[in-house]
């Protein structure tokens, strides 16, 4: 096991999603039986005495470490989701990105008072999925007890902007560029 | 628990995504605790005997029970994506809709001969999806070993199309309507 494993499993690819845009490609992890594990254990060990009865998923890469993270957690999975893909009645919140405006849903059962929810996602970035989604767990009654990342960008201050909003903690596995 | 758990956590909602269609909507199943441990563990155990090396899921549903399955298995985790969702290279297969066509995509260095690879996703309906995956699976050399699937709807004969296809054991926990 060379000593970069498991960061040596993620792959830059540059010029995605668009030209000057270098790509953290985390699928040569996740394909990694001992690192995917790794992976989810670590973020779940974080959060082990984090009171919290679900964990929220958001599309789409945010459903794979979500999944296991709350099956290692013994948790329920909620999934957020882009708009029109849940097929009951949903919430929606809208949130700003460099140029124009994206949505996310969550049904409207899917959050009530009382309830402490995870999110996991892949990456925090400018952190503008992660406001969302806290704004779609709150608005439904419900609080966020903690956020886990496998990857954070941290020159692009989302932790700042998330952890104003939520007021929980805040973890990453990763972190590239900036003090993290 | 009631005698129809956790069956009764699936929810008919009537004309999503389009009128005349009764989508089986799985959230509840997976914002249940132990139902959602219930599937991961139930469709991991059917597979327990069947040698694999890695769990490959179906964007974005699949994506939640297939991480489970490989995190309970112990196995890495392949994304299959629609199109232009992968950074990397990749390969590309279509398969027929009712009306027109459309893509999948794996890595192209996602699979590779001698590997054995599990598939799992939320719903088997036609037979699409399963076929394109499994035919993602193949161009790169490596085997199908199984297809785990939370619901089959059988009145679609999807499994037929599949089995011919990919020679493999096929599974589903809950089936709606045909023999299954």
């Amino acid at each position: 096991m060379d000593s970069g494993w498991p960061e040596s499993l993620i792959r830059d690819v540059p010029d995605f999603p668009s030209p000057g845009i270098m790509f953290k490609d985390i699928t040569p992890l996740l394909d990694d039986a001992e690192a995917f594990r790794w992976a989810a254990d670590e973020l779940a060990d974080r959060f082990s005495n984090t009171p919290a009865d679900r964990v929220v998923g958001v599309e789409a890469r945010g459903f794979i470490l979500g999944a296991a993270v709350a099956y290692r957690l013994g948790l329920g999975f909620v999934p957020v989701r882009k708009p029109g893909k849940l097929p009951y009645l949903t919430r929606s919140v809208d949130y700003e990105l460099e140029y124009g405006t994206a949505s996310l849903e969550a049904h409207n059962d899917a959050f009530s008072p009382g309830q402490r929810a995870l999110i996991v996602d892949d990456v925090l970035a400018t952190g503008g999925t992660a406001a969302a989604t806290v704004e779609l767990v709150n608005s439904g009654g419900a609080e966020v007890a903690g956020m886990g990342f496998l990857i954070e960008l941290g020159f692009l201050d989302g932790r700042e902007k998330i952890e104003t909003d939520a007021n929980c903690p805040v973890i990453s596995l990763f972190c590239f560029g900036g003090d993290g």
